[in-house]
């Protein structure tokens, strides 16, 4: 029964960074997309949303990269 | 029965990790593409519009650090 | 039993594998696309919307990255 523990671990490592990849890809695409549309709309402001698309990215980043850090942790759970 | 405690809180701290990151990317980039629209839209406001935009990003972020820390905690179980 | 931790660590690596390639692929191909489309509409701000496309999937790049190096660990596991 012990092994289990182990099983589930994995699995969850796995699907955990399938999650993760998928939010943040969604999350900076969705952010990237619109900066591209404004900077096509209005080619002088966009410097400012480049900028503004930065901060956002990196927040979404942030957590993304915590997320993916916890699913390596159970990844190397060793047997 | 008793390692069944350690295999499911595993697979929840996975699980977890996934279900924040796709939460906080859809609500942060949701914001920021809307932060960003506004901004191509009027190049002026700009600068209001990105302080908008952190103050509520900043708030998504509290709650998905603290949802990430949780599932580390999980994660870190020792059996 | 014990041989159901490496079984669901295989499936957890084929599965988040996947899942990981998924997230990157929606995400880049949606930046992509609006920068194509955004460049398009106006080719004097191509240069403009070729940086920010960058930066952007080098973001998405750098989780996918980390969650397809959690997906080989786990497929690397040996029995």
């Amino acid at each position: 029964m012990g092994m289990w523990s182990y099983a589930l671990a994995y699995l969850a490592a796995g699907l955990g960074a399938g999650l993760v990849t998928f939010g943040a890809g969604f999350g900076i695409g969705k952010i990237a997309a619109a900066a591209m549309d404004g900077t096509a709309r209005q080619p002088e402001a966009g410097g400012a949303i480049r900028i503004t698309m930065i901060i956002a990215a990196a927040m979404i980043e942030g957590i993304a990269l915590f997320g993916v850090v916890v699913c390596f942790l159970l990844a190397s759970i060793k047997p």
